[in-house]
């Protein structure tokens, strides 16, 4: 395969994966390794050890925790999956040890970007990507392009309301949140993934109407599940959505673990077309 | 002033309003007349007589009730608010009459854009508009643009799932919809319009997060019952959304009966500058 190549980082609280990628999303080449302890230093350090072995790219797009300021390429904040990444200038430090271009973004919208790209939501012009994990996040895709929002919190599902308290709060502190009734947590906590996924569904199916997205792609750890968790979230959305909207298709991801390499590749790519 | 003029109509169940409105978003002139009875065609004729008052236009937007296809600019669907107003084909026969190009939307939209263009959202990049009447409904405006969507429902809030059973019925049946709890007939069984807006603006916190607006616009009739509800959208919005979207501005609507003649108007005026 020929044309630029891009490299891809994806940083979490366990490991760090690095991958070089083809403009059109596909992985030619995975590295990883642990996260070492120690700070963001030693974490971008051992980034940038994997990416000397994946030969050369045209620029970096790295996925990470916590809120990021995409000016910048620093880490607003962070939870404490990762300690001490809070205020980590990722772009200067990366773009200084590689000499190329660096876009930073939050892991779940980098993992969402992927998906839409060249994943479940490829060749739909918007694309609402539901994450249904440790929490319940999102992000939106319109045209090729990850809609930021006035505030970069476009996407973001967990807040949206439910009509029943959850057992597990919201990152928030509420309870009748969504993510207060579909986060993996709240799921393992009811042992009933089909109502967490009919609860979804119908809350899905009143977003649907505000956005009115061409399709809808569910990832994360819970969409896992598979069957019973998926069917309530698409049984609940054929049901209760206007007419017009029942059709709009819910879909699996289908990138896996790569998701979040190649949304954040294609997005330096996209970046680097804009420049 | 000089410069192109666009003539708008806004036709409703009881009265069928004209404006002749410079780009700026000034209403030039207005006329009205009761809507008569006898369907579509006696509908579009009266309108069609009102323009003829106005002096020469360069386009003429029409905003109307019903689901409207805008690539056609027929009415795909009414409610009985209009009767034999499904079918119509608005944009075919005032392109006849007036000889120049027509843009249709719905009404709700036309002053959405109104709104988002020449008022209270003037300025900003994305305005959620939020019309509270009848119904509860919706647009969003981003980057001077109208957000169709992909069916052309992009902005309907009405269906958005709340805590409780409202007093009233949502359009679609259901009553832990926002329509149940927070339109006007709602407002009118319970009494209590600050509780209306509370849940209103619960929602809409939730809401923002996805959305992530520049600004939020809120109109419709109830809007003009002023500060018990608006403050009540307001204080909720702050007490909920997340702490970077607490300061978005909820600014009520400022052209109060002119905004769909405003929003008809400079939707034409985009459409012409497409063509």
């Amino acid at each position: 395969m020929t044309g630029p190549r891009y490299a891809a980082l994806d940083i979490g609280g366990t490991k760090i994966a690095a991958g070089l990628v083809a403009g059109d999303g596909t992985v030619l080449d995975r590295a990883r390794v642990p996260t070492p302890r120690g700070g963001g230093a030693a974490v971008l350090a051992a980034a940038a050890g994997l990416l000397d072995g994946l030969g050369p790219f045209t620029a970096l797009g790295v996925g990470a925790p916590g809120v990021i300021d995409a000016a910048t390429g620093r880490v607003v904040s962070a939870t404490d999956v990762l300690p001490g990444w809070a205020d980590t200038p990722v772009r200067e430090v990366l773009a200084a040890r590689t000499g190329r271009p660096v876009a930073v973004v939050n892991d779940v919208r980098a993992m969402a970007f992927g998906e839409a790209s060249a994943g479940a939501g490829a060749g739909f012009h918007r694309v609402l990507h539901v994450s249904v994990g440790t929490g319940v996040g999102g992000a939106i895709t319109t045209g090729g392009r990850l809609d930021p929002g006035a505030h970069g919190t476009a996407g973001e599902l967990a807040h949206l309301l439910v009509p029943e308290d959850g057992p597990v709060p919201c990152g928030c502190g509420r309870r009748d949140h969504l993510e207060a009734v579909a986060s993996g947590p709240a799921i393992a906590a009811t042992g009933d993934p089909a109502r967490a996924g009919a609860l979804l569904g119908r809350a899905l199916a009143g977003l649907l109407a505000v956005l009115d997205p061409d399709a809808v792609v569910i990832g994360g750890g819970v969409a896992q599940l598979g069957a019973p968790f998926l069917d309530a979230v698409t049984e609940a959305v054929r049901d209760e959505a206007l007419p017009p909207l029942r059709a709009t298709p819910i879909l699996p991801a289908r990138l896996g673990t790569d998701a979040p390499l190649v949304g954040a590749a294609l997005l330096a790519r996209t970046e680097e077309r804009d420049r």
